[in-house]
């Protein structure tokens, strides 16, 4: 699941985005959208990686057993999304460059599993470091 | 603000939609964006009302000063937006046909302002009972 989401994060690199991937699984595993922050290639600020991924999956009446896999520990935003609409599961690469709200998702009954994945960290600590300015605007960190 | 916010919610009614606006403004009062939840307009889940009044305004540097105006207490997904990007004042049409996360914004710091507008309230209620199945839908509820 997890390499999926990278999959997407890289291709945000490479599109000199925001590197972050995320892609929505059913019950039975199998993929139902994925997706990948956009706010340089849309310009648009809305559409961060879990959001992306949600939206790729189209209307579903429930998301009863449906597993989000995200690059990155989720934000207030995405942590929100996951919540409202009762993801059960988070699968999250990595949360040493980013302290998102995992711990606040588990706390409100998410399952949540941290990968520390090697290859999530070095995208993100390569991107941070080349573009502090872009990372701090795409999570609302106002100088 | 809140009329902004309620003429998008109308539009959204009418066009067979999950009547709920917001907009965003300047510290200045200017409007910086405007929108309304999208779920059956554009098959899209993600489209909230305060998403799509966020995503109209375009990449922000700062939301420092600014005011979101929504017609319905904001869910946890729009709850998380207004806290991860700093929005630090928000205007609510009313809180009776849903509770949303009014109180938890205000407890991390967020001004809320509640106007317990009976427009508002008449929309949704119409609304809720005309379509429970896509008001459900639209929240994360799972019958």
């Amino acid at each position: 699941m997890l390499r999926i989401a990278l999959e997407q994060a890289r291709a945000g690199y490479a599109e000199g985005g925001v590197p972050i991937g995320a892609a929505l699984f059913g019950p039975d595993g199998g993929l139902l959208g994925r997706g990948r922050n956009r706010r340089v290639q849309d310009d648009d600020p809305s559409v961060h990686g879990e959001t992306a991924a949600f939206r790729d999956a189209g209307r579903q009446r429930s998301y009863r057993g449906t597993t989000m896999a995200t690059t990155l520990s989720p934000c207030w935003y995405c942590s929100g999304l996951i919540l409202q609409f009762g993801i059960p599961r988070v699968v999250v690469g990595e949360t040493r460059t980013f302290e998102g709200r995992h711990a606040w998702l588990a706390e409100h009954g998410v399952e949540v599993i941290v990968l520390d994945d090697h290859d999530c960290v070095d995208l993100m600590s390569a991107f941070i470091k080349e573009r502090p300015d872009l990372w701090n605007e795409d999570i609302g960190v106002d100088d």
